[in-house]
């Protein structure tokens, strides 16, 4: 995120609008940067004491004090309707349920838009189009918008944005930007609600998620997905064979391509922004997971293997992944290539299947980029330190520098309970190589469902391993953050210290907890070396001592300066804080 | 740690002894390999489910059942006696605090050794001799007795080993053996007693710590330190500046030779494994860190920095390096060189004071071998990914190779409260390249003292780190646990999946959390998925499916295999649990 000094020269400039917080973030409101084109494009600035500057930092909270009852503005319509390049239809799917909770008035939409011909960022970018997606981005990133255009022309970065969720607030995925990462919500068929599920979307945005995935399997994935989207300021993916397999009756074998294609643009027409599609599965491939530890571990992969079997016929995403692109195009909806064959343990990491499906990744890569679909490509999952960088390389070879996805990797398998962190680790190397997206882990992969304590533990746990991605790929900017918050640190603004660090609430807390009193927080100490000694308090001693002296280091140590040594002494001992 | 059917054929065998396991690891229980000459090496033995062997984990929980007022008993004392190479002396310092809380009898000691010359293992290693430790160590680490002698001779590994603390039970630190890790612990002026530290330590090496470093600072410092290393089954480090800055009130510029080697003398006699010593903080180095964010944030490191800065003098401990190693190898203790230059934030790594001062560590290094002396590289603390391996790099090429210890490093200062994360990430990475030991770092670390929940929470972070480290070695012997917890996984042996994690505890009740029923630990779902459709159920269809037909992968995948399609669809209806 730019800083106060460059916004006022670059291609946005700060607005005084702003609104609250609510509460999570002290000392923090959010502000919108203008874009010469008008697009607002919403940062947190965090205010800071001693006369310290304003801190901006990119923000994914969307807009705040809405009903979830009627879902968020239409940030972006106007956008998509002066393309004049849509039109309005009747939605082709409405299920009724009877048991299932009805869609609120506020967020049911008499109609829903489709693109006359294709009306992705894509197409526009490779037409040389700049988008206003395109501009908030760039302003969002602090980079040109020929730039965002170019990279998305060239399918190195994606801007997920489905015309039917104009709610979305533009972002960018590509290995060229701030690493993102995305979110895992959704119910399944045991346990968790609607609501639930809404309020774990806007806890992850909140914190920090940059997408979302709701992965509901339950019977009311259509409603629980249209309360998400009306609700989710980032944008949405989903994995269609999921509800595909819901519609017969959960028997893998009874799929077929007009289920899943009707499954396709029930989705779209409800605004998702990127589907994961298991296409890369190949029949041929399926024996070669015979021999893994964990064979098969994502869902989608199994069913399509299972599907596959029971017909001896090639996966049927990959024989009709033209007519998956028909659709997409008109709803500009990004391709997610799943990698239905990922490891799911150490052992079985950068085999032979793996590879494979990888390979076909790529061939599908390049068919959606014939239809200016946008692409990126999932990948693992579970993979020793030593073998993750190959991942990386192979998937910018197979598939053209396409976004690379990837869930973790989970660096070992044996601390179920800890995954956020067996993965961050890996999450943090891969974001360096070059992967654009982490998936998030929680806590209780392998384990359960998360709950909102498990949302926020995986996003901050990825917000982590993003950053530590940036800083180690360079990211303009990206060390600003780290670099206010240690001078605060150094400089025992300990408030500061709290509200720039990614959890405020916690870091506080913890605090406190040691030395609660209000006055500690601003005294020159903490309690690790408590107030008798101090190492960053005699650093300061020994700045300053330079500092008043006015003396070059090299002549501080030059001979004869026992009379210096003797006035440090005197000095130090005055300046000394004693118990 | 070896597997049961190599242990047989290995140069330890299974003792039929045991101890229970406090309940924290259910299914466990400790028993003890045992050595060709008698040494009883410890293992914790998980028994499986399934028809599955036994596994055995490497375990530094150390002997149970024994009451903190009487400590644990001396292990190595036999040993130590039958090198008839020490003498019995009368202690050279009991503080007499009238308000510090007694040693009590049972810990007291009325004599301690003292060598009568060299005394080191690595003196022992040099001359050719393989004593107990070595095989001790060999059998932990299912290696050869003679590796283990010829990498301490050869200074890349250490065996800390202080003839005072025969509680001790012998470990080994070096990057051709597993990474360890050390948890600190110590109360501090502000907070926490001796009973709280004590308990600190039994709970880190219950999780896993290899070492502890004892960082008190309050007035009970040798109390503290004898109730702590009286009940340590493992090596013990401690900073010894931080006595001796106490014992003059607190002035850094009072510090002088003679206090320093009179504490070296009163924690050796006490049994203390290994000091870290700031020897490389010369004069010169000082003025480098001006310009820095954060300054010097070695407490050690800054203490040593204001004296030199104070006297105009070259650091007391560089000058009389020698005089330290004459006290330091009649003891055994081990060198842990400190960098008290090491950088507090991601702005100040890798810079010319840091790396200054570990130039200075290799001079160091070189002169204590001249002693037989064993010595570890302390190194850092805040590095960003791009640039640890040259930390490493440089490490080994400077000293030799000697073993480095490396706080973390954080790769990213924005996350107070997560610490254990941010740095997890690095010290996997740096443990990767060759680090021997991680220094654990809290969630507490920059905001204040870790409780019992921190510890624990830092300890299972680095146990994760350490092992992530050791499969990307491709240390022999690491993965199989991974591949144990994940067949147990594959194979919905959920009792075993939890017991062979790093927590079962927390593992346990995040599953339950979600499926409390008892019936849930056998069912062959799990909650992601729920008992509808699992990937893991499907996996084994296909696998089941492949075995039971004895169908080669090409030949089920020929043509004309219609047939076998048509079966495969009838006999996964059958298997198939439906809901």
């Amino acid at each position: 995120m730019r800083q106060a000094t460059d916004a006022a020269s670059g291609n946005g400039k700060k607005s005084s609008s702003s609104t609250g917080n609510g509460g999570v973030f002290p000392s923090s409101e959010k502000v919108y940067i203008e874009g010469g084109t008008g697009v607002q494009v919403p940062a947190r600035k965090i205010t800071l004491s001693g006369g310290q500057p304003p801190f901006y930092v990119y923000d994914t909270s969307g807009p705040q004090e809405y009903d979830v009852r009627n879902g968020l503005p239409p940030l972006r319509l106007p956008w998509i309707q002066a393309r004049s390049d849509v039109e309005e239809v009747d939605p082709t799917c409405v299920p009724v349920h009877t048991d299932a909770p009805e869609i609120p008035d506020g967020l049911k939409r008499k109609t829903v838009l489709r693109g006359k011909d294709n009306v992705t960022q894509m197409h526009y970018a490779r037409q040389g189009t700049i988008t206003p997606e395109m501009e908030f981005v760039a302003i969002r990133e602090n980079v040109e918008p020929e730039f965002v255009r170019s990279e998305v022309a060239r399918g190195r970065a994606i801007i997920p944005a489905n015309i039917n969720h104009p709610e979305s607030e533009p972002m960018i995925i590509g290995r060229n930007f701030l690493v993102k990462i995305n979110a895992n919500i959704g119910n399944s068929v045991v346990t968790s609600s609607i609501e639930e599920e809404v309020e774990k979307l806007r806890w992850a945005v909140r914190w920090g998620a940059d997408t979302a995935m709701d992965l509901s399997t339950g019977s009311d994935i259509h409603e629980t997905r249209e309360w998400i989207i009306r609700n989710s300021p980032v944008p949405i993916g989903t994995v269609p064979i999921y509800q595909a397999l819901e519609k017969v009756g959960g028997v893998a074998e009874d799929l077929n391509l007009d289920i899943f294609l009707e499954t396709l643009v029930e989705q779209a027409e409800q605004g998702v922004d990127y589907f994961t599609i298991h296409a890369g599965v190949l029949l041929r491939y399926i024996p070669l997971t015979a021999e893994r530890i964990t064979g098969i571990v994502s869902r989608g992969g199994s069913i399509l293997a299972k599907w596959c079997l029971a017909h001896h016929k090639e996966n049927f995403l990959y024989t009709h992944f033209r007519d998956i692109c028909e659709i997409m195009k008109r709803y500009d909806i990004s391709f997610s290539l799943g990698d239905g064959l990922r490891p799911g343990s150490i052992a079985d990491a950068n085999d032979e299947a793996q590879f494979a499906e990888l390979e076909t990744q790529g061939e599908l890569t390049r068919i959606a980029w014939e239809y200016d679909i946008q692409v990126m490509n999932e990948g693992p999952g579970h993979i020793p330190m030593h073998r993750i960088k190959e991942n990386v390389d192979k998937q910018m070879a197979l598939c053209q520098e396409a976004p690379f996805y990837t869930l973790g990797p989970l660096t070992t398998d044996i601390a179920p309970g800890y995954d956020h962190i067996t993965s961050a680790i890996g999450a943090a190397m891969i974001g360096w190589y070059g992967t654009a997206m982490l998936c998030y882990v929680t806590p209780k992969e392998h384990l359960g469902l998360p709950n909102r304590q498990d949302v926020k533990d995986g996003v901050i746990a990825y917000k982590i391993a993003a950053h530590a991605a940036d800083l180690a790929k360079g990211h303009p900017g990206a060390q600003a953050w780290d670099d206010a918050l240690s001078k605060a640190r150094f400089e025992f603004r300990w408030e500061d210290q709290f509200n720039l660090s990614l959890d405020p609430e916690t870091a506080r807390e913890f605090h406190d907890e040691t030395l609660p009193a209000q006055g500690a927080k601003v005294a020159h100490f903490c309690s690790m070396c408590g107030p008798h000694f101090c190492s960053m308090k005699i650093t300061q001693d020994v700045r300053d001592y330079a500092a008043q002296k006015g003396l070059e280091a090299d002549e501080a140590l030059g001979a004869g300066m026992d009379e210096k040594a003797k006035e440090f002494r005197e000095q130090g001992a005055e300046i000394y804080q004693k118990v």
